[in-house]
């Protein structure tokens, strides 16, 4: 059924609500409260069960939703057939009402897999009459996958993306593979006179490619182009998508004659198993899409997210602004995340992101363009009451450190630090000069995280396991020392940036204004939350700390 | 000097001797066996000092002789100017004589950085008269870097490599550039009865170029293409080498008619800093080049080692058979290399590896090619009175496992498993099912390594965290849990297949039986070496071996 909210306002006005996870109809409803194991707050977590990869996301413009779909078996915290898309919505996208199974496969040995939604307001499939906006026009593209078939299925919902009602004609896509899914679907605008049709990026998972397709209706599909053994190809690809992301660089004058296009197209795929750092991981291409093929502006393999939990990006289909591109992925790792030390529940998405496309440098000479990264989170309400903790311009000794005590932790919180490296006579080559970060529990301080910069390796570090959790012990995959290269934000000045999110056990890691994102997930032990961060160096006044600005969110 | 060995034998029959580290003429002259800290024994390390890149590899046809020279500051343990090039000798690859420094840079603030060794067989530099055997007409290409100037030099050897003249007209190539060097040059023969040339690949590092050049006479260089932001990028590019590399594939009899090439050409990139686990990482292309032009039959990225120390891989000017490809890397990081717990030297080479072509498959329905890597070591001598230990058609159940003591442990070993995963009922995807082999030190058992394979993960592990030295708690880039997504071997039979050399502080792993390789050092106590491997599984029947041989080296 459908969920009607009393009050539609804007995103940017709304307050963070407490996370609500309601089931309709479900009488396993549940409540967040119930829960132990140190929950996300500002991560969608299911209710219960399983989770993966995020599908179907779209912008709801009568209503001002955000609809997240969800890899889901409701019947474990394991994958398993059936399995479900779960479904999500929320206003601000930040807190997150879950409605739990949503589009199912239709029998218990099969799977409704990863796929996208459109929305499709010229009503090409014939779907939909008048009485149904054209704004809720939801359509969903999607694999069922069943014995040895991948087939490409679509439903559509009369009721705003609540309920889903199959084709009968499905599937609209077959050919004869065990291995084709995950269809993302957009529309392309025509070109020259001609007429827009959709677009359908879908993945021949075992053969590297991507598969475009185009469609007048959804229902017909035509074979357009194959991209195939790009990149990183580890075992398989899985999860593609195209999209036209707007590109956001600060112009120099001195090259304002430049004809620099404004937005560039991005092709997302996703690698699992056989990630560099093991496991999934989720890459991208820079190119043009010319209605029919994408070619890539260059040779390079460029990763979404240097950590090892974010896997299966998708972007929305609609955003309240056209131009605007937001993507979730899913925050875990194939290699361990069915043994995650979390229950009744398994797995949480990242933060909602925006992407726009950046000048990056990795070094003084060169010019490249990147993928940033920036979390969209209701900060107004996050922010409200939040105690924040601040440290300026302080230089750091060997002696002296810092150390903040955070009142009464509820284990969420953003912190914001900007140093300088002045270098030191006795950093010699073969010392480990770093600045640390202890983020310790409130309740346990022998488990924490640590986050440093050293300064002869030249990279971030991560270490995430100092903790009592067998499982971070026992799982050989959930590497603990995780390493960052991630440029000075400035090579005049010499001053590093990096903004994180923590929530509860996911850590999310923007270094260089989002040019360079990582994203991990730790476990500690029940209710033992960050409650201290101390900062430290072995060299004296070889960091100076411009800036350190930590928020406890309003959860 | 020179120095002259009185048996010149074919590489096959040569006996492996203890190795000499003498060096001619160098009051720092020092054997190995005054050495303490687990020294390896059939890789090449240098006497003392500082060792980076492996430089200027070639196989002298007269003499019978490898020649490897290397980065080398003999001054400290740390890199530094005046940087020179070091000179090792080996009749087998297996043993070398260490000349200590060689090539140097002219100045004390200056570094003969990376290079490489050619042999102008027809004098076509014109350094060389009849007196000089046109086999041993050894002309080095480097670069030297000196304030912010890189620029490329040749020197000459008039004696087969052991000393060197520099060019009067240096430097022969010089764009004005601060990041120009690592000049890998080949001979490359016309075609089309056209003349044939020498051509070089050099990194213009931080735009992420390499850059073909041609030259009739190793002098005067004309550039002829730019293959530029390909695959991974990093922070820069570093050490390209080009060369052709026979095709060794099991040719399908049903696809016999298939007119596939019996080579293709090979492009080598290393990336420092800024790899995928954290700092070096080397990857390679697999093309076509026409004289002028490289280009890659796809745009797949491709790293020739998964583990965290291989980089900046050399392939040998010449071998005995001219089209077998040879090939060192440098065996550290340099993360972490300058703090690596070794004195009075650090650093040491990867084994020599053969180099082929390979089909490969990284699931059942892929057909790709992979650089497949093979050891070369003098085999004979090495098993050679070598205590083998075996298991073979073994079911590992949770109560017994194995236990394999070796007599007189000397840290250098090989094994080879074979084993077959044979599922199991109790094995759902949320336990973590290994099989695990447990390397433990002679003299202390806490101090082991762990490797692994794990089904749900479906990767291999290696632990290298284990140990008691400090350095590798302190420097957290020094990862400890590496991860190897390895194909099964065969997917009819599901058997998997890993081969590995352990000797002293470095593990190199070759998996599939080479079409995966992952190269990594550890550090143990000094004196303790592995002497013991237990295999354990938690899982009753979940993992049978087919068979485990382990052979200590003769050394």
């Amino acid at each position: 059924m459908k969920f009607a909210y009393s009050l539609l306002l804007p995103l940017a006005g709304v307050s963070a609500s407490v996370i609500n996870y309601k089931r309709d109809g479900d009488s396993k409803a549940i409540t967040n409260t119930t829960f132990s194991l140190n929950r996300p707050s500002v991560h969608f977590t299911p209710s219960h069960g399983w989770m993966n990869d995020p599908n179907g996301l779209w912008y709801d413009a009568k209503e001002e939703d955000w609809h997240l779909y969800y890899q889901y078996n409701p019947a474990a915290t394991i994958w398993g057939t059936p399995l479900y898309w779960g479904h999500a919505v929320s206003k601000d996208l930040t807190s997150w009402t879950d409605y739990g199974a949503s589009l199912g496969p239709g029998s218990d040995d099969a799977g409704a897999f990863s796929g996208s939604m459109v929305i499709d307001y010229n009503n090409t499939s014939g779907f939909f009459n008048s009485s149904v906006d054209p704004r809720q026009r939801a359509v969903a593209v999607w694999t069922l996958s069943k014995g040895p078939s991948q087939a490409q299925h679509i439903s559509y919902s009369l009721d705003g993306g609540y309920t889903f009602e199959h084709y009968t004609d499905n599937a609209v896509l077959d050919i004869n593979s065990s291995n084709f899914r995950d269809p993302k679907v957009f529309w392309h605008e025509g070109e020259n006179g001609e007429d827009g049709r959709w677009i359908m990026a879908v993945a021949e998972s075992q053969v590297f490619s991507v598969l475009f397709y185009s469609s007048p209706n959804l229902k017909n599909w035509t074979l357009e182009s194959n991209f195939t053994h790009h990149g990183w190809t580890g075992t398989q690809y899985e999860c593609p998508g195209l999209v036209k992301v707007p590109y956001d660089s600060v112009v120099d004058s001195s090259n304002s004659s430049d004809s620099k296009p404004d937005s560039a197209w991005v092709l997302f795929v996703s690698i699992n198993p056989g990630g560099p750092l093991g496991g999934s991981v989720t890459q991208y291409f820079v190119g043009d899409f010319n209605g029919t093929h994408f070619t890539p502006i260059d040779g390079q393999t460029r990763f979404l997210d240097m950590g090892k939990d974010y896997y299966a990006l998708q972007t929305f289909f609609n955003t309240p602004n056209e131009k605007d591109v937001y993507g979730i992925a899913w925050a875990s790792n194939w290699q361990y995340a069915q043994q995650a030390p979390t229950d009744p529940w398994r797995s949480s998405m990242s933060l909602v992101r925006q992407f726009t496309l950046k000048d990056f440098s990795t070094n003084p000479n060169s010019a490249d363009v990147v993928l940033n990264s920036q979390p969209v989170l209701n900060y107004d309400a996050l922010r409200k009451n939040g105690t924040t903790y601040s440290i300026t311009n302080y230089t750091v000794t060997s002696e002296n450190g810092k150390k903040i005590k955070l009142d009464n932790p509820s284990g969420s919180l953003e912190f914001h630090l900007e140093y300088v490296f002045n270098g030191s006579p006795d950093i010699k080559s073969n010392v480990f000069a770093d600045l640390s970060l202890y983020f310790k529990g409130n309740n346990d301080d022998n488990e924490y995280l640590r986050l440093g910069y050293e300064t002869n390796g030249g990279a971030f570090f991560l270490d995430r396991g100092h903790t009592k959790i067998p499982f971070v012990k026992e799982n050989l995959f959930f590497t603990h020392q995780l390493a960052v290269t991630n440029p000075v934000s400035n090579y005049t000045t010499n001053v590093f940036d990096v903004y994180g999110v923590i929530d509860k056990n996911i850590i999310e890691l923007y270094f260089d204004n989002g040019n360079v994102v990582s994203t991990n997930t730790f476990f500690f032990s029940t209710n033992n939350v960050i409650g201290e961060i101390d900062i430290k160096s072995p060299y004296d006044k070889a960091y100076t700390i411009n800036s350190f600005n930590v928020t406890q969110f309003n959860v």
